[in-house]
């Protein structure tokens, strides 16, 4: 009986080790791709230094040209600054409840060309990472822009310290999300053109 | 015997479970970022239909500025145009042994304010999404520029047929790596300021 019993066991172990091998292959990220939404609404509660740490490991692991990483990271987590942050930016209300806010930057100088669209391009693909990092940890975001509106980036810049020459390309609110946000189903097929347009 | 084996076996398996379970918070999809690479060796395998399915589809979950989804996608998998835009692109020529490329192109006049900057970050995170997504199906992919090189955009455009008010952003080349191609560890803590730049 405790053989049958270990037997069994061993059983259901194995085949559960064996769907878990069959479901590896893209599984957990292609369903974090499909899950991630944009979150606007937050519980109020923060954000553990762990996983801001993870999340900003993440951004700074998207590719980019000539691999010049032209990026830089103001996190704010200060309740007082990120209230700023919401009463000045009509588009980050959000801020209000969010545990931080990450303001993806970019320095054309430091960029292939000292080109501003690659550095914006570099950035933009260390943002994307960013949000499908904090989607994976069970957190939400949501991508409001500054660049490339000039009153925006002027208050993003003015508040933080942000150097006149420095693009804050975004302020990424983030947070727990309260579970009203859902994402969306934004497949088309007619946006696909096989072999020639 | 038998039963101190089947024990031992049924600890193994639960140690393996929970640390499967450990490790779900943004594990695989962490790891996935983490060992994403521009792969530029490939074995000259093709790519399957329901693969570059999957990627195009996880393109397309990306966000965009109001939900604007300004993008598109070439998808090339003739071999003799593969080699053709192998044969033109200076920095393609990975593409002779390619499974296939994935033109990532961008219309302005669908973007929020028909903005060419909205237009290019949008797409620019359907193509991080794409090369996350093909990192986690075990192939490997790199991004060329096209955008903003108006030499390489009028190649991609004439070879492809795409419209002169389109933005190919990129050549995506995607394939089976030959395993070369190594992820980089690209942290720099100095680029993170806290609560201020």
């Amino acid at each position: 009986m405790k053989i049958a019993f270990s037997v069994m066991c061993c059983w259901l172990l194995i085949a559960g080790s064996a769907h878990a091998v069959e479901t590896v292959k893209g599984g957990e990220v292609l369903s974090v791709i499909h899950s991630r939404k944009s979150v606007r609404n937050f519980t109020g509660a923060s954000v553990s230094m762990t996983d801001l740490d993870k999340v900003l490991r993440a951004g700074m692991a998207a590719p980019s040209a000539k691999n010049m990483q032209p990026w830089s990271f103001v996190v704010v987590t200060d309740r007082k600054l990120l209230d700023s942050l919401a009463a000045g930016l009509p588009s980050a209300k959000m801020l209000f409840k969010a545990g931080a806010a990450i303001i993806v930057c970019t320095d054309p100088k430091l960029a292939i060309g000292k080109s501003q669209d690659y550095a914006v391009i570099d950035a933009s693909l260390a943002g994307e990472n960013i949000l499908l990092a904090v989607e994976s940890l069970g957190l939400g975001a949501v991508w409001t822009a500054a660049f490339p509106d000039p009153a925006r980036m002027t208050l993003v810049r003015g508040m933080l310290g942000i150097p006149q020459d420095i693009i804050p390309l975004n302020v990424i609110a983030v947070g727990v999300p309260t579970g009203e946000d859902k994402p969306k189903d934004k497949y088309k097929k007619e946006r696909i053109h096989w072999q020639k347009w």
